[in-house]
């Protein structure tokens, strides 16, 4: 194996170091440390997983992370309700609301509660008005998963100027985000989806290839240029043992996780891929605990920036 | 030559005979024709010219448009003071101001004048939440130039979904919401810039081109794949002898123009690019009156929206 792995695990932790000081010292000027609102919409269970790892990481820094349930039979109206009251609540200086939310609240659910979260508080930099600004290059609060990998990048001491990046998948919390930063970093950015012909050979123009396509080993040897850095930012939860058996050879030490839980979390890139790439996030351990230091990060920098006002 | 002309100026024609009953049908519904108001501040030329095509445009087609005038000496607060006027008055429906603005207001003076605007009056699409609305695919008013592009390309029955689109330039008016528009249509897009090494190799790999660079035929033969379909957003206003006579033979009507004018409007695609293309958009009567166009079709749908409300 060639590639050199970048440990977002360790990062993370770095930047959680780093981050401490600042809301020890916010805490102690406001007398109140710096506060963060989850909402969680029913009972999903990667989201409670999700979610618990959020609530755990802000309070150990020394946020104050709350939980707001509401049950799987909460209206929408609802579920605005506590968003409003949460706008108006001073301690709060971030709103996380949870996706997916139940099906039941129909489809444009989510984007209607994410509207009504207060921009200055939108910690996930999902409003539309967050959304333009990071177009524009002057958003302060930004999606916490690409921000996250541009942070990896940039610490790792990556190039991304003049560099060609892919990025395959196109949502809104992800893929688009990703492409704009990378294009405010001087890279010249293709976006690949589901309806891309071809797909391989355009991701094998990538010196970055990032993949957020929601696909368990999806990215094989033959999407990747040699050298290239990839990223993975697939979460998939693998449980039939032949897929396993196929991705990691005996004795691999996942085997042994996957005989151990019953399941395994494999990324959307193909494990083959190690010995092309010069550089890979590993999967766990990757872009995952980045995500959610960048959702403290958000939540310190809204927090500074409201108490600014 | 080969390539099919695209003629915007002929479709434009057709469009505002489209829009001309409807116009007339708002107008006896509500009493008061569908209203714009244009904001120019300072004198300069090139927008003088654009100023008054939108202006007669919108006049013929029954639309009330009233032109805004401010010194050269404005400051940012007397120009904001105009806006936010224009906000509260009724009879207008959308509000254009009309870039650039002048150098001694400050660097940033365009975006806090553009985030000034009514969102719902934004027929320009440049507030921060309609550029984010664009983002998310939900937007109701879209920049002119890059929503006439796909206008063109869908009444010309040019397919976009599966096709490989580059696109030339990076800005807010033009290739980010371009490339956005083209994302959504399911192409596979890239977007290149003044930092992207081996531009032309880039271009090569595109079905869709469009230029929107600002540079007088800088897009050679050489950026283009045999058979693409080329668009062409620049409008450079070429003035010296020794350039014209080297885009265009002896004998080029174009040479006459220039004779007659002093000068020539040259796209940012060099002519000889139309032996190659497969399509092509002409400078002048391309893209512009798509532009002036679809400012139209933006109020028009700007004021149904603000009655419906």
């Amino acid at each position: 194996m060639s590639a050199r792995l970048l440990d977002g695990q360790a990062l993370a932790a770095r930047m959680q170091q780093e981050i401490r000081p600042q809301v020890a010292e916010f805490t102690r000027r406001r007398g109140r440390p710096p506060g963060l609102a989850i909402v969680l919409v029913g009972q999903d269970p990667a989201s409670e997983v999700y979610v618990g790892h959020k609530l755990k990481a802000g309070t150990e820094i020394g946020f104050r992370a709350d939980l707001n349930r509401l049950p799987e039979t909460a209206t929408l109206d609802e579920t605005l309700a506590l968003v409003q009251r949460l706008n108006r609540e001073e301690v709060y200086d971030g709103i996380l609301v949870q996706s997916p939310l139940p099906k039941s609240m129909g489809a444009g659910a989510g984007i209607t509660v994410f509207d009504a979260i207060d921009p200055s508080k939108d910690v996930d930099g999902l409003t539309a008005v967050n959304v333009g600004k990071l177009v524009q290059n002057r958003a302060a609060l930004i999606s916490c998963t690409p921000a996250g990998i541009i942070e990896l990048l940039e610490r790792e001491r990556i190039p991304i100027a003049g560099q060609r990046a892919v990025v395959i998948g196109r949502s809104d919390i992800v893929g688009k985000p990703m492409a704009l930063l990378l294009l405010q970093r001087d890279a010249t950015v293709t976006i690949c989806h589901s309806k891309t012909p071809n797909l391989a050979e355009v991701c094998r123009e990538a010196d970055i290839l990032v993949a957020a396509v929601g696909r368990a080993a999806m990215v094989t040897t033959d999407f990747v240029k040699p050298g290239a850095v990839v990223i993975d930012v697939g979460v998939n939860r693998v449980s039939d043992r032949p897929t396993v058996e196929l991705l990691y050879p005996k004795g691999h030490r996942r085997r042994a996780v996957f005989e151990k839980n019953g399941s395994l979390l494999v990324g959307d890139v193909h494990p083959a891929v190690a010995e092309l790439a010069s550089a890979l996030t590993p999967v766990p351990g990757g872009v995952g605990p980045l995500t959610i230091t960048m959702l403290m990060m958000n939540t310190l920098r809204a927090a500074h920036a409201r108490v600014a006002r």
